[in-house]
């Protein structure tokens, strides 16, 4: 185990009756508020309007930037930052999913920034203070509520890039499963491919001694395995909604990784396939992580994906380490069918027309091979790119 | 799962080489600390000899006050409030195990408190703020470094109970597994035993739906499992102290009981036992536990022992819950064995003189029967009692 600091003072509110807390969050940082949303879902909820209402009884002023795309760009956080700036505003309230609470902590940083919020994403500028940030959650997929990272898109020089700092980190999120009931089963799927690939990315590392966390890893996916089809089935159950949405959160709030070296591979080879093709992130996770495993699977990482396939699976070993891989890896696969997730990129009318191009991007915004569970090259990620078709 | 709020901000720094980083973390506060410690073990360590230079070679002043005992009383506590604002320090910083952590968090509310520290404990008093509280941890056990919670001892009124407060959480604990190797076999084994009951009380709990949390706990459990015995064996694997020290954390810190109600029934039972006989806490619940599973076995809980038997234990469902259930509680006591935990409290010198009057004492300081896992009362308490000589 490697030394680490864990460092995550989110305050959660979590479950049905919370958002009436939002106003006492909010006055702990100021009066005014910078009201980030998406394409409107939040309005269909009813969301929207009883957000406006608590705003409103409490003498909290706010003003909106709505619209923010499902891959967030950089041109909404320049806009919300523009908004931001002319109303004086105090704290950033994101309401959606991981998309807008992306949006919003680029516009949190960008605040203080005189250079384009670009500058951020890409590393050249570096975030000493940020503005405080306050979430309410509607799609359990990122974790973003929890997290101190953002994935945002830039469609001029054809990127979508990873940033983040401990300033961006939310200061509060309210999180009510509800909010997720009606979310659509593709989505829904998606969401969960997502917080299984964060706990994978976390997971396969070759760390000796890591043991306790990995425990932890096994029951969030465990949770996943149960509760993905049962959200599928029944949109509205609660149990299966609310421990989607919880572990959703400790997937990827950094415990998981806490002792490890964790490279995230995966989310690396994907980010060219949404880049590219702007498909949904965790449906492009779902189809690239088992042909991942099955390109990497090796003398020294069979091991721990039979040890996966036992603890996650239930599937007994063999004595054959190998064969339990394979079953291991087949399992993980069976259940995104279950899951009704597409098998390759084909299905999503992706042909090898750039494969040869992306899988050399993966490698060039990663700066070099990645060195994560086995170390992969260009070569590498174009081969799993064809494993995927 | 029922509705919550989670909020757990401390900064933890892990590992062999996080001491260095003291400074920087004090200097957030202040430059005037109170030093609490214990009988001595951090001198034997080299550790008080590091903190002493580092609070010199970075020009904070510091106070000290040694000699907290292992139930913490509070007359230390009333010491350390005296040395504190005669001092006027800014922040209070504990070096030990869970005892001196506990202590310097009263002191750390008590300072703005004009009546008796007591009546903090007894709830007379509401913690409005407190000092700021730093603390490195040198013993596995009671996770006092990342939650809001403190027992304190009275011995005038025999009474040691505990009380928290969302203000003494601490702000930052510096965790090093080394400083663990020194610890004897038998608080080695205690501490495992705290860890695994701090998770077990969370654990047994008839709430429905609370899946995800039971699969984290249920992988602490694992990890005590794996590492105690190591531990005992090779007092200097920096994996098994590692995992050991992370997973203490995490058993109490309040993830495990997200969502659910708790009632800390055997720790009800046990703080009468080393408040009667000042015994080391970890033995008293590894003694009670297996003999608490057993009394409250019943047909609606069977089925949640036999759920741990078989993802803690990997006993196998034979079909019949109860026998299962039983198993499982036959393995837990037989890992205790292995911990060398005495089996009886006639071992530790402990006959059935007070039982009957501790068991009084249990339900009168919990105000009342305790509903939990199952709803006990006197009976049940002494029942429990008879069944550990």
């Amino acid at each position: 185990m490697k030394d680490f600091i864990f460092e995550v003072g989110t305050k959660i509110l979590f479950g049905e009756d919370q958002l009436k807390h939002l106003p006492k969050e909010i006055k702990k940082y100021g009066n005014s508020v910078l009201f980030c949303y998406g394409g409107g879902s939040i309005k269909k909820l009813g969301l929207y309007d009883d957000v406006v209402k608590l705003l409103e009884e409490n003498g909290i002023a706010y003003s909106e930037l709505s619209g923010i795309e499902p891959n967030p760009r950089v041109e909404s956080a320049i806009d919300g930052i523009r908004i931001a700036r002319e109303n004086k505003v105090d704290l950033v309230l994101a309401v959606g999913g991981g998309s807008v609470i992306d949006c919003a902590k680029l516009i949190a940083a960008g605040y203080y920034v005189d250079e384009n919020p670009w500058d951020i994403v890409v590393g050249k500028v570096k975030v000493e203070k940020a503005l405080p940030l306050g979430t309410i959650l509607t799609l359990a997929a990122t974790g973003s509520e929890m997290d101190t990272d953002s994935v945002i898109t830039n469609l001029e020089t054809k990127q979508k890039l990873g940033w983040g700092s401990k300033h961006v980190l939310p200061k509060f999120s309210i999180m009510n499963p509800v909010y997720t009931y009606s979310v659509n089963k593709h989505h829904t799927a998606a969401g969960v491919a997502d917080i299984m690939s964060h706990t994978m990315e976390n997971y396969f590392s070759l760390n000796d001694g890591c043991y306790l966390v990995d425990r932890l890893a096994e029951g969030i996916l465990k949770t996943c395995i149960k509760y993905g089809p049962v959200a599928l089935e029944s949109p509205e159950d609660f149990d299966a909604r609310a421990n989607i949405m919880w572990a959703n959160s400790w997937a990827i709030n950094g415990l998981l990784k806490t002792g490890k070296d964790t490279s995230w591979s995966v989310h690396a080879i994907e980010h060219e396939l949404s880049a590219f093709y702007d498909i949904t992130h965790g449906t492009g996770l779902a189809i690239l992580t088992p042909n991942w495993l099955r390109h990497v699977l090796n003398e020294h990482t069979a091991n721990k994906i039979a040890i996966f396939g036992k603890n996650v699976f239930g599937i007994e070993p063999s004595g054959d380490k190998f064969a339990d891989a394979n079953k291991a890896i087949d399992a993980l696969r069976e259940f995104f069918d279950k899951m009704g997730i597409p098998k390759g990129l084909r299905d999503l009318g992706i042909g090898e027309e750039h494969l040869e191009e992306m899988a050399e991007l993966t490698i060039k915004h990663k700066g070099g091979p990645i060195d994560g569970f086995i170390t992969i090259d260009v070569e590498d990620v174009l081969e799993i790119y064809k494993m995927s078709l």
